[in-house]
């Protein structure tokens, strides 16, 4: 298969990708892509590596799969600031022998994952490797002035998170250690291999201008915090009885999974973590469009990141979360 | 190293990166940048891989090299469309033991072409892998109507390249081949290391709409122009004695290489090939800012893409540029 045929199964695969109705002007074939921004909006520009041996592991993860997430995932960068999508560029590499069927399903999870998030593609690049590699560019577009940011959080706002946190990692640890084939409809499972960016909720706190900050939860709510903290310049204070972990009742008698640990430390959630200032707390409902709405502590002038035990006590959370540069777990 | 200091050292590197004189909202830092696009203007959106084995050698090209050209072969796509940079992210997989000093070179050259084209960096995506991986997004942007795309040739367009064609694949061979260390400033390893996007000269084209179709000399002549006039759905006849190959008198005598065949089938020249309406051509100047433009040919209705040689024999161009699906010449 040469460069062409490549490009040509990725624009088939994709048909009318639908970014001409995002204000796309010249799409896949050419030198790069051209849009026409709205007037009155700002542009949103993120991407995401989603590699091989890194991110996923071909052994354990379906292609359709390995194609839903790579873009939900840096989608859910988009969702954190508040803003829509407008479409992703797709950067491909691939090895040889995985330019037949197995790229074919990628696709599909690819495909099925920009209808669902109306976010067209317009492009990208590909090349042959011995590892499959993916880089995800993605355009958003907010109204002038709305994206929210990291950095402004403060003393006093209240902090919470969308959905369940830890269900993902659970998820990977349930496809890593346990033998038999766990059914695809297992919502651990599913979290972990299609996750949904939340971006009905992050249009929704942009235009009513409800957080103070907010931040996708990709890497773990300990380290995470952190770094919303450290932009805004604050501390935090969460507590163990209020974080939402994963309902563990479903799992076989003597699991050893501890949702609290799971719940601060592990990563691909894709939730929402805001804080929103006091005064406008009573605007938060308890949940949105279906998905759980939790508040799990507060903003604290003290720079430092603690947790209040179901006991109590109070201890400084250090960060467990994902990071590529340390050793793994 | 962890990935915030790792964000940390690229942050430091680029000190004050011009990104909000561009209509940069927000930089470096949060879950995605904010750009604010100039009314009246379409957005140029392309990203490039530019991954170790694959289109450089870490044994034969030196950081700061990389670091220039993964944003300077990116930017020759934002010239073909005749626009001018916005910003760029970067994605960056770094094996940990490069993290010190050969990063610092890296960042150094990056910064350099970031400079020297004035494209600002405005965020990216770092991770670990065992190979160095890059992958550049760059956001262009021109009036809006004015991106000249590949698909406007039309039969009796008269076609012109810029620059002298082949320099930088003869820059490759001759690293490969030679064992003694070559002068930096040999123009043809400059070439091969330091490629310049034609910036201005695709921004002057695209402004006084002179050209119907342009693209840029990546993959080699010869792959090049078949994909210039398949998006037209017209051929070429290219002219040999009029096609600027490289300028052999500095090599030792009894060199083995041919100034067509490198100039037909050298990949990496990031020229410039456009096509302008006969009417048109005597708006085009021998040379724009300094660098070369030559008449090499003509489109044609049928769907041929041949050559005229010296001898005035007529053959269809084979595609023996650069294609990565293709096995290694």
């Amino acid at each position: 298969m040469r460069e062409e045929q490549l490009i040509q199964k990725i624009r088939r695969a994709f048909g009318k990708t639908g970014f001409a109705e995002r204000g796309g002007l010249l799409g896949i074939g050419d030198d790069a892509a051209v849009w026409r921004p709205k007037s009155g909006c700002d542009a949103i520009l993120t991407c995401d590596w989603f590699l091989e041996g890194t991110h996923f592991r071909r052994d354990l993860h379906p292609p359709d799969a390995i194609g839903w997430k790579c873009l939900a995932r840096a989608l859910s960068d988009v969702a954190a600031m508040g803003s829509t999508p407008v479409c992703f560029l797709l950067s491909l590499a691939v090895p040889a022998e995985l330019t037949g069927r197995w790229l074919d399903q990628l696709l599909l999870g690819l495909r099925r994952a920009s209808k669902r998030f109306a976010c067209p593609l317009a492009g990208g690049d590909t090349t042959r490797q011995e590892r499959l590699l993916i880089n995800v560019t993605v355009i958003g577009q907010t109204k002038s002035g709305r994206p929210i940011v990291r950095s402004g959080a403060r003393p006093g706002d209240v902090l919470f998170a969308s959905g369940r946190l830890g269900e993902a990692e659970l998820g990977l640890r349930l496809i890593r250690r346990v033998r038999k084939p766990i059914s695809p409809k297992n919502r651990f499972l599913k979290k972990h291999l299609y996750p949904e960016p939340r971006i009905p909720l992050g249009s929704w706190l942009a235009a009513n201008r409800l957080a103070s900050a907010t931040m996708d939860l990709s890497d773990g709510l300990s380290t995470d915090l952190r770094r919303l903290c450290a932009a805004s310049k604050v501390g935090a204070r969460v507590h163990a009885a209020k974080i939402p972990g994963p309902r563990l009742a479903d799992l076989p008698k003597g699991h050893i999974f501890k949702p609290l640990e799971l719940a601060l430390h592990g990563g691909d959630d894709y939730e929402l973590l805001f804080a929103v200032p006091a005064r406008k707390t009573t605007l938060i409902p308890s949940s949105y469009g279906g998905l759980a709405i939790t508040s799990i502590g507060e903003i604290t002038k003290k720079r430092t990141v603690e947790l209040v035990g179901e006991d109590g006590r109070v201890q400084t959370i250090r960060s467990e979360g994902w990071d590529p540069f340390r050793k793994s777990r």
